[in-house]
């Protein structure tokens, strides 16, 4: 049950297996399942006899990250899987990572299911594998955002640790995060600092748009700071302001392209909504052998 | 409860705001919603006094194609929510195309939850748009596969009808699609054809890898034909072999650089996996008025 | 996961024992348990010692058709179960077909949710069977319909097989069945098989009320026709026209009585809805030894 | 919230419609239509324009009693529904007994999910109203079984009420129902009742099989007998032994033919397991206008 | 499945472990673990080496009665659970009564709710075998009540068995208990009684405030008698006026200080909902080896 | 949907009656009364007329403090509710705080439930404003803890602030709570507190047992105490040496006959688990009028 949390800036906690058994993971893998299958798999039920045993593979089709392999015991219930290759194992392409043995039938309608979890969450840890080696060497740490996939939050969030990433907030309730919105409704910056220090004890970091916002969130204390649609060069400048009394987080509009120029400016943290919203699949296959 | 289906082929039915009502969806809504308040939103409630009533609006920070606002009914259960432009609309940059009204506190912890949903299934919708404008003119037909989003399929299915695309099979049981692995285990094309006509009076599709195949399942008297990775030299050559024989869809490697090539050959369908795997998101933004 | 759904013609697919762990079944089967057992079975809990060890038999009592014994180890999850006579097994009067052993109270308890769920099925199979029997020698085949118990959709299309029949279509969007409303609502028949055959490769079947309607589907290509409510004689004369250009399917008002006469018409298929909505259970009694 | 329990004797509680709303009422409604839908309604989506208003009736093919008017707003959650004929009403062939107004799409889709209920539980209703005519003037009440249809329980025994039938015990919680089956596991009738009469308050019933079983529950103090598989004739002697010291409930074997005789005999109950588990369907029919 | 039901007078039934594993109890154990772990224990995942195996005990801080331990292999699905004290043990300050191996994880994280589950059943059977001391040899029973925590009355039940108390009604529907708003509703005790009585056969208990309603109770044949609120002096008037007629249960303002004095006065049951709405935890700690 | 989690200090955020809404509050309420309702209640059922309209009370038995109260539109779906006292009111004893008007019997019905959540919550509130009156004026602030019960936790919190205390963690994820058993795995408190502190940005508190220990905790640099089991000496001693460097919480043996002298020596908090896991409940009843 692996926190998936607030910001693990060193190390991290290693990822357990048990992760994978989350009852909300074992139910959204039995509900994509039934959502292919329908009233039947028309296909292997009229092509395939009933007594095959066949054994399959899974096999990368480009280099890529293995995750999610964990999540195949709640699919095959019945049939034996081998994990060839551990979750967060990179793999170069034709590797066969995983391989399963049963009914032949089973592992044809199982198979699609299957692939749609392990492609969409190997896509997640190599685009975040692509960030974490793009600011290699300055220190910089790549976190993930709540702009996840509805009701695969915490699937994403682990793909993101495989990856190399680590997780910002799970969700609404671990740290206060003002952002625009909320120093709008509570009148000012400061006053919406001000009470939610007065009111909570979790962390508070504070989104700015400009030097100005930012002086104004150091003069009331922000220890943690999300730099907000800047510029590198305005990143420059702010960390130079900021002069080592926050933890300065970069975010909007980061891509492969500018993240060494941002991450050379030397922020704690560049956070990436895309590589949950817009990390395209890698490419996985099932062979029957 | 719009059907998502296999292959609506001119016109396909018009998508009504029932479907959007469907109990998987309301409860995926709701589980999703959950997924991000975990024990409550500790910034909205320090930060925002209780009775701030407000107004807010969701705004495309990009061109793009709106899709999913019958969803915020589902979430906003006791605000005033005003739709500006209806589900499949285009919309440009800048365009506030939702507004709400009611607690500012509700409005603050729904955001992103309601962001997640719409800006997924816009980016859906536009990927869908842009493969539909590279073939335009050549009467081909784009189509999506079942490589969506684990326990999003009804909502991604629908965002590809928004985007001017078409629905393949919604899962197993709608169509026979006989592939690679279900040759193998069935002994030979010829044989899983003549197996699944024997046995079902639904329509067969056969992937075929090589023209050899392609004799073999017009042979079979197959009807609907899948080329899997073929160059679009060969789906030429294809396409002539076939002489209206048989509809033919082009599937597996196809992107916006290549598609009009492939299309200029003359398939009936294309079907794009990345519209639903590997779409990025659209940029949509909530702003407190 | 067999699938249940679209008219089988020929040998069907092998009912495989996986179809009955299904997720839904193991639900409704839990479901079924509480229903009866509510806050405890207070005859068994004063009546019997807690720790006394018997068997018990289930047993015919009259002729019938094994089905469902695969839902037996999802309600005796501790007991040992010896399944006698397979799915689909037709056995005598005072035939015991499976035996339990185990906590004399939970073989107590759960005797009338196990025996519910038996006597409904087989009920069902054996109906089946006489239907199957009634047209040996025509080649017409004895199909299901929607008409089934709510909830037990999927239950009861495997009893249908086991009795040897096969399945007409599982649910809504197996394939198109233009009835009289649709007809109605579409402004005419040759409309509404237009509209379908336009927006949809599904399979389409027409309902036709008499000789007039028969035509213009046949004149609208349509390769399935149901005929609804005819006499055997006027199916007779219908056949004759169809004359080869499609399947002709018989449905309403058959009855054991009359389907001789239908079948011996020459249709390809008689459908029956009296076999899920009507059936009688069979009558089987659990003993404990 | 209307309770189906033990025996009801006179006059019954009259049947409340805020039964028809039990959560685990809207919950079964919910999902048969889910298990009707599938991935949406073919037919009626590509047939029936979206826009079409519709008004729609169901009527009987057969003489028959209302039973279950009060599930329609359940299904029907946007339409206007008219209830014309009350639940327990009787209605001649050729009633309209509800209709409906709405979107025409709705209404097809919606159709058989309803028919299903309406015409299993109409069913149910009418062969219990057949058994209590059949003993009219006898003051012989009709009972009900457990032997229901899994899921439907809490449905069927409303049904049976509608049909002038009173409910037996609802599950293993609600009474004592000492049989076969727990005599042998208690080592005798004798200790069984008093096991049962020392642990429990709540009525005890005991399944006698012939005179001198009887006289070993008189004996025992049982103040309810239930007679299984008696003949009349045993039956009659019976209730001469008894001579009012006792309820006597006559069970097995009964059927429409032989009932009256059981009746004259005096019985105080007989219970019919039949009118829930092999009652037909009556034909009713939805009729776009 | 242990009945919890009306008012078990001698004995009882043995409480078997298969109680512990009813779906709903299951369900509510997954519901709190749920609850308590969120997104993840960030204390153990940050503090403790994920392959790190362990041993930990529970240990009672002050003399108590084991009870739920059967709950704790719903937990620990995969660590090594030894009971050494089985359910309904009384057991002294500092013995441990359940070892735990396994990942420390794990146990740590498994803890809390463990432990919220084993406290809260403990301190319900203290209260209770302090309230069974009490009346020591007066044969009088011990029984508990509705007042029950919302979501826990069947664990709740349980506990009140291992405590040496019995149970009442379960719920609305295992017996008739008429109260004063029942009274009200139906114009008189009499008349209520009288619905009652003719309509159905389960035990019918008077809930009485006054010697008046007393004799009304007893005229109209009532042989189970609440005495709600009445002073020790009145209950002893009121028994001997019931004079045998009745079984007496007292009820009302009963406290550890007062029940000797009611007990004394003879009635055969006093019926006590501060055992389940108002017992203490017991204080057990969870300790790692 | 407020947030129930980490200490909020001054002033709190404002209870919002949308927190009631909560899906998991709804649910919990319906599962609660399907629980008492079984099959259906029988006593009113029978004794009850079905058309009887009637208003009822719930009235204070004893000053007490009213909690819950936006829980009754969940339960009461048809009938008129009227809130005389919000959420939070004192109230002396014989007071009316809610009315509610609609069928007599579903009235009855609900009674028992609505009760059940109004008594427990309330109590939690009495207990927790006992406690903050004790300590008034000393700046102390008390705080609940993760002692509550399995299911009903969100609710407690809210009965927490309700009664004047505040929110220690909702859960497991909300911040680092080191105690004993993670000091142990992690080998030493230094250790255990650097690995949290390197891994994590939430806050981190330490459970300390002797002033050894809390030194060995202020050197590691932490700002929240948790002072397990101290005399109240033992708390003047230590908030000496922390002189200002840490806040500091007292937990562990807390009653109301001693928290006075704790809070005398200047604690920030007491935490006190008994206001959650032995709160007895207020006395409250329905009134029929």
């Amino acid at each position: 049950m692996n926190y998936t949390g607030f910001i693990f800036v060193e190390g991290g906690s290693e990822i357990d297996s048990s992760n994978w058994r989350h009852p909300e993971i074992v139910d959204i893998v039995r509900r994509s399942l039934a959502e292919d299958v329908g009233s039947g798999d028309v296909t292997t039920d009229t092509c395939v006899p009933v007594d095959l045993i066949a054994k399959g593979v899974f096999l990368a089709r480009e280099p890529m990250i293995v995750v999610g392999v964990d999540l195949l015991p709640i699919l095959y219930d019945k049939e034996d899987i081998e994990i060839l290759n551990e979750n967060g194992s990179c793999v170069s392409e034709g590797t066969e990572f995983i391989s399963v043995r049963g009914s032949a039938r089973r592992l044809l309608t199982l198979e699609r299911t299957a692939l749609n979890f392990l492609q969409r969450l190997s896509g997640i840890a190599v685009m975040v594998s692509k960030f974490v080696k793009a600011v290699e060497g300055t220190g910089c740490v790549i976190l993930d955002t709540r702009k996840t996939t509805p009701g695969l939050r915490r699937l994403e969030k682990l793909a993101v640790r495989a990856g190399g990433g680590f997780n910002h907030r799970f969700g609404l309730s671990d740290a206060v995060l003002i952002k625009n919105n909320h120093i709008a409704a509570a009148g000012g910056l400061t006053q919406a600092v001000e009470r939610a220090k007065r009111q909570s004890r979790l962390p508070v970091e504070v989104e700015v748009r400009n030097l100005v916002e930012l002086e104004e969130a150091l003069a009331a204390g922000i220890a943690h700071l999300m730099l907000d649609n800047f510029t590198p060069e305005l990143v420059c400048r702010a960390i130079r302001k900021v002069a080592g009394r926050a933890k300065v987080e970069v975010s909007g509009g980061i891509t492969l392209e500018n993240i060494r120029e941002y991450s050379n400016a030397g922020p704690d943290f560049i956070s990436v909504g895309a590589v949950t919203h817009s990390a395209p699949a890698v490419d996985i296959s099932f062979r029957l052998l």
